[in-house]
């Protein structure tokens, strides 16, 4: 952070401005978007060090491409920073992520220089083809760009991409910003290859002695690029015993060269911009660069929260209420099992900061497996573990989980295989937006035959759970808690058997029942006491699990009430409000039942409260909720008392 | 097929019995073997092809390996019966596919020998790293081979699969079957790649002196297998301008050899047994070898039906009534639709004769993509396509679109991209069995929001609803529909303009109301006939849209009716059952309501109509379900006659 004067990024208002500055200019710009960058992220928390790291090229493509003509596919999009800057959004950048703000993704519902979307990794690929297919079909000669991670690349759906890139009629470039790193460390043989592919200096000798000698005898020339790097490419795998997978899928490669240096990268787009046919530019790039900090440390300023710009002090969020993590207490509880059953394997697929499977992983390393971004190689693998006698924990994020469905199914349920599902970050997960809500997972888990599915009411819960997953070796076992902190100071409870299908009754009351699980359950019990100070008597339950359901609950309700509010951190569409429904139809009660959660739509960023308000699944909604449904029931009442 | 007699393969009980063969005695034990097979499947029919062309390694598997302490894990499976015929399932070999007789795959609650499940592609290699992470953990010798095919292999979880190969302590072995084809041809750089790397002789030639030269300086020597091979796979990089995949992600590559030469695949693989770490072994085989028939077009015989084994006359199932196949009507509408709107692109994973994308792929081929085992890209690339304003109609069948279900949300529903889904093989698909059935489509696909779902109860509805589809540029557009015949021989109607979100009454009747979804529409009509000779009067409601469903008829059932009963080819958890009791719990109306549909377990296989049976979705169970429901009131009636 050399100065405060952003003079050039000011003139910015669009890529047209970018394209009039000298690219000698372009390095300043690059500096004052970083310092743009770190001065708003450091009060408006976001993802930092990827974008930190993505400026120089970014600048470089919007000035050689003709965006939003152009398009470029941002994958995952933590990187994108840099590109709303430069695209019409520097002054609202200060709303990133903020409920009515900016998205922390691209999306083509905010710029049309957003050409996709971007959240779940892996994607861009697969949608630039199909763009670059669809721009070919109408004869436009529009160039279409997707921007992809190390990290990314290793995922499935990148490499169904990838292999059939050069199938298709198209002239797609594929930039590879490698950093070696996505957010933790990557992994995988496809990581060791880039990692390797650029640390040989014995190829950099041998590659120009070798080219001056073919040069000399004419068996290669300047004219033919292509022919040259294939060459070199060749003779790198030759050298390097290492094969470059991009060439054996039939596009070009070019690089690695610096992510760094604009100049550069924009004479290298500038080359390789009109060739026909997929291609793919390898940039090594490090993650944060340019604030030091960030540099140092890349996995804890991926999103660092909130922190001191100058001192590089993080400013931690007060938790002196020693009310701990969700997250915490699945890692420290996981540990505790994995100590005493060596059965126990932590599966992770590229989270384990995230989830704190890094706490299994250093004390049990050789037992926790970080699989890299591949959600369905880590349902699978867990199958596979399980059906030799193993005891996966495999955690996931509830909406990664998406991607793994058909292994849940297929993998693992129809073998009925013991593997517990850790669902984290269920439900409204707040600034990460509609991308990343876990909203569907009760309803998609509950259709798949042999599964059980629990959710915590709060962090004791979740240690009863875990624990109960691996006493029930009875096929499939998800539990699905939350982002954020829980409810319990004393969390570290021991850890009971809870019977599988059993709910609890939370506070008994005669006018309405609440039937809630998980995290809900907590609003659920204020706004019955809330509604109880009005005469309102409320019964909650919670009910733990939503399969097998607690058909003995059910029943009572049935029989005693003639009205039900349904609670649950997911989509009405299929989940515990669904399972209510159907059970009092089919066995002839007839109560008026009222769904609460997440609603049928796609729900934006903000923060979790600004969201669960917007759902209507925040405590005074609930409470409003009970007395709308019981609004006769107390007027009643009232005029008893009169 | 030169002889009858099957000396040899009667004295095969188990693979001890094999071992005690002498190698000699291996090719005359594959005569037998296939001779059986065509034998059994000429009236049994099952996946001929495939199977034909795995048998030499299989025995070779068998003879080398100790299973089934070591674990053989099939990809899909088609290719494992040989399999099953070593095993101890000889004699059960003619039940193959019937209800209640050997699955027609892999399927580990049949036999130990069946180390997981298969039936979707690409999992064998995750799976199977499961099982060798497993047996390196408890410090078992156990070996485990992955047996997956050249179209499998394309898939993504395949990939993510490879690339964790290496990173975990394993020393599992790839056996990759690579016949060119997976049931059509594959598509894809990868395969592109695969019949590259065997056709070039110029690199053979030269491959042998370099080895001579090299060995000549003492540069390398016969101890170094490891290092000959990558210095051979280095040098084919360097000739062949194609880079080797498999070492590019460090899994050591063999081959490719000849994949009917038992003798020496038995010489190869013993001297790749021990080796440590992932390995893969490339063999070459032709899919319907030995057969002629079969050889010569693998694809008609991939699943042939029954034929005459001497002539290889295919006997044709009997359409003398002239109903045709919902794929042929799906095949012939999209040309015509295609044929008219310019913008329409057909998208296939790999099954472009099982949907009859074949004719449109014919008739245009520029805008036909068959993007080979790929559902997850399937989607995305759809989606990229719709973005720019394209209109894909992307055909995957039901229980394959399950790999995809997060594609489909973050992809497509997400940005409301105007994505014509075609679910084949929705329902009970029979044969297929447990792992095929597309069971849940209905479930999965009702938690995403802006999604329009629809199922046609009959070929016509099925060309109303892809015009419809066509029609509604308003988001992502799911039309889901059965395997088979349908009802009608004059198939080609005028496709109609159906109002998104409208039923339709079939029937009228006061007693009790009916109300389905798709195909089985057709079963509760005539159910309701039978019961309307007894005097019960049913309505019978065609809902043709699950959402959004039309809430006009679901109002007057629920004002007019006590008795419901949902019906629908798919499971009873989530689906149209479910939004009914959601509907009428929420409304305030109290019917009882009774879900039929396939209930919440894994279905086996059988035929169509005896698997119905099971899972009382017959004309006959709905009758008498109907009369079970309206007991009383047919009582009462008969009463009042009397």
């Amino acid at each position: 952070m050399q100065s405060e004067t952003k003079n050039i990024l000011e003139s910015i208002n669009s890529p047209a401005d970018l394209k009039k500055l000298d690219i000698s200019q372009l390095p300043e710009l690059c500096r004052e978007i970083r310092e743009y960058m770190v001065e708003i992220l450091s009060h408006n928390p976001g993802h930092l060090a990827s974008s930190l790291g993505a400026v120089e090229f970014t600048v470089a493509l919007h000035y050689v491409f003709n965006t939003p003509y152009d398009k470029i596919v941002w994958d995952v999009g933590h990187q994108a920073y840099a590109h709303k800057i430069l695209t019409g959004r520097r002054d609202e950048f200060s709303t990133l992520r903020k409920f009515g703000g900016l998205s922390g993704f691209p999306t083509p519902a905010e710029s049309e220089y957003d050409a996709f979307v971007a959240g779940h990794a892996s994607n861009s690929i697969s949608a630039a083809l199909g763009m670059s297919v669809a721009a070919s079909l109408k004869q436009e000669n529009r160039k279409v760009i997707a921007v992809i991670g190390d990290g990314a690349i290793s995922g499935g759906l990148a490499f169904e991409g990838l292999n059939n890139a050069a199938s298709d009629p198209n002239d797609l470039l594929i930039i590879l910003n490698d950093n070696d790193m996505a957010i933790d460390h990557n992994v995988g043989s496809l990581n060791q290859y880039l990692v390797h592919i650029t640390t040989s200096p014995k190829y950099n000798r041998l590659r120009y002695n070798m080219y001056m000698r073919m040069r000399k005898y004419g068996l290669i020339d300047e004219k033919h690029r292509g022919q040259i790097l294939r060459f070199a490419n060749s003779l790198k795998s030759l050298i390097s015993r290492q094969q470059n997978i991009f060439e054996g899928l039939n596009i070009r490669y070019f690089g690695p060269i610096d992510g760094h240096d604009t100049a550069y990268i924009i004479r290298v787009l500038r080359d390789i911009k009109e060739m026909k046919g997929p291609k793919l530019l390898h940039l090594k790039t490090v993650k944060g660069k340019g604030y030091s900090p960030a540099e140092k440390d890349a996995t804890v300023w991926h999103a660092p929260g909130k922190f001191n710009k100058q001192t590089g002090e993080l400013i931690k969020p007060d938790i002196s209420d020693g009310i701990p993590l969700y997250q915490y207490v699945f890692g420290e509880t996981l540990v505790e099992l994995a100590g005493k059953n060596e059965k126990i394997i932590g599966i992770t697929p590229a989270m384990p900061t995230g989830c704190s499977m890094n706490k299994m992983a250093e004390r049990f390393p050789s037992r926790t497996f970080d699989v890299g971004i591949a959600e369905e190689h880590a349902v699978t693998f867990s199958g596979g573990l399980a059906k030799e006698g193993m005891l996966p924990y495999c955690n996931i994020y509830s909406t990664f989980m998406q991607r793994a469905f058909d292994e849940v199914i297929h993998d693992v349920a129809i073998q009925n295989l013991h593997v517990v599902f850790c669902l984290d970050r269920a439900g409204l997960v707040g600034e990460d937006g509609m991308t990343h809500h876990g909203s569907f997972d009760l309803a998609y888990m509950r259709c798949i035959p042999n599964m059980t599915i629990a959710a915590p009411m709060n962090e004791h819960y979740l240690r009863h759970l875990m624990y109960t997953a691996q006493e029930t070796p009875n096929g499939p076992f998800a539990i699905r808690y939350p982002r954020g902190r829980g409810h319990c100071r004393e969390w570290r409870c021991v850890p009971q058997l809870l019977p599988v299908g059993k709910g609890r009754l939370l506070r008994e009351g005669t006018d309405i029942a609440l039937i809630s699980i998980g995290e809900i359950g907590n609003a659920a019990l204020e706004a019955a006491e809330m509604a109880g100070k009005e005469g309102i008597e409320v019964s909650v339950y919670d009910m733990i699990f939503l399969k097998p359901i607690d058909e003995e609950i059910l029943h009572y309700v049935g029989k005693n009430f003639s009205k039900i509010i349904t609670l649950e951190d997911g989509t009405v569409s299929g989940g515990l409000g669904s399972a209510v429904a159907e059970f009092m139809t089919e066995n002839g009660y007839t109560p008026r039942i009222r769904r609460i959660g997440i609603p049928d739509e796609f729900i934006p960023h903000g923060k979790p409260e600004e969201l669960k308000r917007m759902c209507k699944t925040d405590t005074e909604s609930i409470y409003s909720a009970i007395k709308e449904e019981c609004y006769k029931i107390k007027q009643q009442k009232q005029e008893n008392q009169i």
